[in-house]
Parts: structure tokens; sequence; C-alpha cells
């Protein structure tokens, strides 16, 4: 599936310009197109309280046009967040010319923005993008790959993944593009959520409205929602799917619609593990697996817990197997846990079981924590949900980017 | 009050000796001992689900003893967390040797470590240290010093305090040391918690039992419970506190109590304080307060949602006033939160105010920030509710303290 991408389900165009946003010199404006008769469309947003102006606007449009968007616009190097009436004014400004370049309504265009928050949008050069941009819409892998580099930031590569399923002869696409690599603890609902986290997912299959809503919101628990670098939601996350149609293929009876959620899962899953590895100084994943919890809560509090340790990362950074910090993790996390009953690995090696010390070779399963991804799994022995989290190890990078990010 | 010390109040003695645990040749075990008749004691402990040994065992012998606490013994080295059955026995065994020392009951005395989990405890290593000490005993600032010295691990300084009220011609002396540099995000309670912080306090006031108890809680919520270094509650927190009633004084009446309470939290404050000054890797003091919001609960999740921030952290390192980070953290605090009603200050610059920014002089903004001590204060204009935290800035150092403690 390697040369999927972004643009290869029917019925979409975009691209991508550098309109002046980004201190680098590298495209900032995106615009993402459907040009089918009648696409369907689901987003999840921050759950955030403070919420950037393009995520109130593009929930205002989502419930206006009845989740029929035509068209994503997107800047990357101002967050639009914080910015109050000028803010939400300015946001609605980028979907009425958005509206103006795909011959659609403003309502039916959703807007996102990612970059500091708390500084007014510099509109001039916002506007000049999108009509730019709107010159050289196309479907080729090319206008995939601006669209998607449009839209990162601390990012240090782009992040895409896709993947076709058959339905009798028929083939039906699934693609995305996301961002994300600092400020990244999303927790993305239909209703409301937050970091900068943003996804973009088109596919060629017909999806009623509230199906895709709902498959989104799935798939989302399983990988946006999975992922934490600092903890920190953001006031712009988003996800979004735009589903075109034009495969002739109508996801409707349960076999297509299992079919699809698979789909959309895996996208969303891989796009996902790329936001962990590409995590803000990481030089590895880290990924927390916590099973036989007693609730599905209780696990996913657990993993998120033991990811989000500072202690847990740089030990993982320090390829140090100094396992006491993950199990204590899952012990502050608020969940049932009871260390006498309950097991831990590190890349394979227990060194934890029923309350006690396992002995290990330190030098070896230091070794083995020198790889691009590291396992530690949890087995709680007091029930049956199992829940994965991705995160990084925390370097001193991190520190240096965020240190000097601002200025 | 800069000559008062924990052995000031009457009927106590203690000392450190260098056993041989920890690394470095400092002192690691330490013995506190009451020798008054009729002592009163109360500790808080971690509520961390995993609580080491010594945790559980002075659990138990506050019970038994009634709160009649005569000695405290206290390792730095080894945390005796997750170590089974041995661990308890190991915990035990400090406590009898202890009581031949103090010459009390074994239930009678309070056991405390810290250090690595994970491993048994060098149980030779510490009974000589334990009998050693017994012989050095003394109420002298020297003793007093190297009781504070044992308990530290990665501090890079002693932490004590201590205050005196008169009542009528009588003065009462409330002292203490604490240790806590990392793994601190203490979550203290009467009934269980984690991170290790340990606090002793001392007093010569006479004070029922109960009473103690409460005002300890009480105080460790304004003091410990709201310090944060990387939120990592640990296995082995403690903070006890020993009345030793040799003053004559006893804290009965209303006036008394209140004097006493005062005297009390302000020792755990300036503990506390001490603590997220030295935080691993810290230049510097970052107090969040939040006032006007909606409960006490709220007030406590945005002050700690923001002190807890990574890229919060790191901004104040690079004394960069990137003020959306800290809005933000308090909008994904779980706490009601209403952007369009609250303002910001960064050391006591207006920065955000009722949904808009402010515009501010950044660089004399981020000169302020160059300072011991940082203050940031939201007001949520939603209730009168108000918290306080203190935590400290994220560096380098920390990653290298932390990649690299287990080897």
């Amino acid at each position: 599936m390697a040369d999927l991408h972004l643009l290869s389900p029917a019925g979409f165009r975009a691209t991508g310009v550098y309109a002046g946003i980004k201190t680098k010199q590298l495209p900032d404006v995106g615009l993402l197109v459907c040009d089918a008769a009648a696409p369907t469309a689901a987003a999840v947003f921050t759950t955030n309280k403070v919420f950037a102006a393009p995520v109130k606007i593009g929930r205002e449009h989502l419930a206006e046009s009845g989740g029929k968007i035509r068209a994503v616009v997107v800047n990357a190097g101002n967050a639009n967040a914080c910015t109050g009436r000028q803010g939400d004014k300015d946001a609605r400004r980028m979907c009425q010319l958005t509206a103006g370049v795909a011959r659609c309504q403003e309502w039916e265009v959703l807007p996102s923005s990612t970059g500091i928050i708390g500084h007014l949008m510099p509109m001039e050069k916002v506007e000049r993008g999108i009509v730019d941009a709107g010159q050289y819409l196309g479907d080729s892998l090319e206008h995939a790959l601006l669209f998607s580099d449009a839209i990162l930031t601390t990012d240090t590569r782009r992040k895409t993944a896709a993947t076709e399923f058959r339905v009798g002869r028929q083939t039906v696409t699934v693609a995305g593009v996301c961002k994300g690599s600092g400020m990244i603890g999303p927790r993305l609902a239909l209703k409301a959520k937050q970091a900068t986290m943003l996804a973009y997912l088109t596919t060629d299959a017909k999806v009623p409205r509230a199906l895709l809503a709902s498959l989104l919101a799935e798939a989302s628990d399983e990988s946006f929602n999975a992922v934490t670098i600092d903890d920190h939601a953001s006031t712009n996350d988003t996800a979004a799917v735009v589903a075109s149609g034009a495969s002739g293929v109508a996801v409707g009876g349960r076999a297509e619609a299992r079919k699809f959620a698979d789909a959309l899962k895996d996208v969303c899953r891989s796009l996902a593990y790329q936001i962990a590895a590409d995590g803000e100084g990481a030089t590895k994943v880290v990924v927390v697996r916590v099973r036989g919890a007693a609730t599905e809560r209780d696990a996913q509090a657990m993993a998120r817990a033991i990811a989000n340790s500072p202690l847990v990362k740089c030990a993982m950074h320090g390829n140090d197997p100094n396992w006491g910090r993950i199990v204590s993790a899952a012990g502050y996390s608020g969940a049932e846990f009871d260390p006498s009953k309950c097991s831990l690995t590190l890349q394979g090696t227990v060194v934890f079981r029923n309350g006690q010390p396992v002995p290990f070779d330190d030098a070896k399963v230091s070794e083995s924590l020198r790889a691009p991804e590291v396992v530690t799994e949890l087995n709680c022995r007091l029930g049956k949900a199992d829940a994965t989290c991705w995160t990084c190890d925390l370097s001193k990078d991190y520190v240096t980017i965020n240190a000097d990010y601002h200025t």
C-alpha cells in the first residue's frame, strides 16, 4: 500500500502553499477539497474548555451543513486560540475564502489552525495563502504531500497512512495524514476535546453521516486518544474524515461497515504511532500495554499514568530497566491495582511478579531497551480489560525544543 | 528563628550515620528518638496502591501503639518497595533494632525508606547503621543536621524549618526536616498516599493524638500535597509529627490549637517550598496561583494541571512568556473554566483577560521570568475558591538525573 496516499480515494483534490506564517520557508496553508456531489463528513474535536476559534467554527459548520463538509482549510504557525472575537472573525474569513475556491457554501468548510496560542492571525498572509492554494489544487501524490506538509509545526517528518479493501469487485480506499509532535495528549470526542494534533482522513466509500461519526469516534479512542507525548491536551485538536462516495461502494450492511471500520482504525492507528515516533525530542517509541485490569477505564488510566510519567520516560531514554517507576505509576493512577497479583515485562523479560522483584540480567535488559520501539506490559490479573498507550522517551531535546519555541 | 532546628523542641535526640547504602559517602541511616514519657504522634502516608514495606509497617505500628510513636528510623538509598514478604521482614527488623536503641516497643517505631524501588534491602549495612546511630544520639544542631542529611537522595541540599510561639510565658517550638527532589507529586492522607517525599516534624507541645492527626492532615494538604516536581506520587511518601509534650504546654483550647496549627503549617509550607526549589534540575520555583474557581477541588485541579505541564515548565525554564500553555492547561484540567471570564498574570503583568490576549512587552516580561521565583496567577471569576501549587522549571538536568539514576 506504499503508493496509496491522501488523494488516492476518488473525489478529492488538495495542495499546500507557503504563505509566510511559519518562520521556516515551508508550506503553511493547506486546502483539501471534495468534489463529490454528496459527501458526508464527521469530526472529533478537543475536549479542552479553552478551544480555538477554528474548533468553534468547525463545530458550527458541521452542524449547519448537516455533516456535508466539502472543504478543509488549515494553517500552521498560529493556533488562533485565546484570540477572542477577532479570532472567530478570522476563522470565518478563512472559510469564506475557501468556499470561493471550492465553490461551496461557507458552512461546508471545516477550518483548522495549529501553532502558538494567544496571537492574532496574520490574516493578510493567510488570505493570500488560501487564494494561492486555490489555484494549485490537484490529486497527485505531490499534491497530497504538499497538504500533509502544510499542517506540520515542530514535527520532523510528515505522517501519512492509507489502506484499501474490496467489496465484491470494487475497491474502497481509506487514507489520512496528520501532524503532532508536542502538546500531545488528545482527548478527542464528538462533543468536544485538546493538544495540537490534527488528522484528516479521506475515503471514497459512501458512508451515512451518523455511522461515519460513530466509527470515527471509535477509531479515535483506539488511536489518537491513546497517544501522549506530554499529556497536554491542546486547544485545537481535530480529527476529521470526509467520505466522497466516489467509489460507488455504499457502506451500509454489517459486513461492509466492519471492513470500513477496520480500515479506518488501521489508518488512524498508523498515524497515531507515527505521532509517538516523532514526539518532540523522541529517540524511541514506548508502547505501554496493560492487561487484565478490572475495567476498561482502569486499564486506560494505568496505561496513561505510566506513559505520562517523566520518570518512566527518562528511564526509557537512558535504557535503564528501573521498572519500579512503572509499577508505582500504575499504583497512583487511581485504578484498582494489586501489586501482589501483577506481573511486569520489559521487552519481554519478566522483572516483577506477584509483588516480588524477579532477578534479571540488568545489562542484557538495558541493551534490549536500545531499540526504536520499547514494549512494557503490565498484567494486573484483576479482570479482562486491556489498553495500549503509545508515547516516547523524554530527552534533553524536548527541553531545548520547548524552552525556545516562542522566540 | 534561624538558630532553631529539629531538636530545639525539648525531648528529642537524633543522629545520622553512613552505613554504605548510598553510593556517595554521606549519612544514609537516621534515627530520631523521643524521650518523653507520653508522646503523641500522627503520620500521613502515600495513597499509592503500591506502597512500600515501611509504609505498611508504619501504618500498623501507628495503630498498634495508639499513636504513641517513640522513634523514627529512616534509610536512604533503597526504598524497600515492591520487595514482597522479605521487604516486610526487613522493615520490621529495622524497628526491632531501633526499639532496642530507643528502649521502647517495636510497635512504637515508625520506619521509612527512600531510594530505588524493587531491590531487597542490604540488611547487613542497615542493621550496622542502626546500631551505630544508637551510640551517637544527641540533641545538638549537629545531630539535627546529621539526621536531616541521612534522609536525602537526589536532593542537592538539606531542608529544615522551625518556628516558635508563646502561650502565656511559655514557649512552644515546632520544627521539621524533609527530603524530596524527584518522584514528587505527593497525595498524602491519613488513610493512605506516594513520591518519595519524607518529612519529620517535632514539637514540645502536648497535643492530643486525634487533634495532632487532623492538624497534620490539614497542614499537609496546604504544603506537601501542593508541591509537584513530576506528579509521580511515590511508594514511600510519609510525613510524621511527634509531640513530646516536654514544654509543659497543652494544646487543648481553641486559641492554642489555632496557634499550634499555624506554626505547623508555617513549618510544612516552608519545607514544601524548599522541595520545589530543590526539584531535580530546577533553576527556579514556579508558584501557580488559581483564584476565583467554582470549588476548592476545581482550584486545585487547575493549579496542579498547570504545575504539571511539561510545556509550561519548559517555557518557564526558557524565560518564555508563552502563556497560552498555562491557560490551555487550566482548560483540560477537568475543572469548570471559562476563558472569556478569566485573566492571567505572569510576574504581575496581565497577559490575557476576558478571552483576549493583552499586548505586553515581550522582552520585559521575559526578563522578569529570570528570577529564582516566578509567580503566575489565574483569576477564573467563577467563584471564591483559591489554590496554590509549587513546582519548578523543567531543565535538561532533570533528564540527565533521571536517565541515569539506576546505574
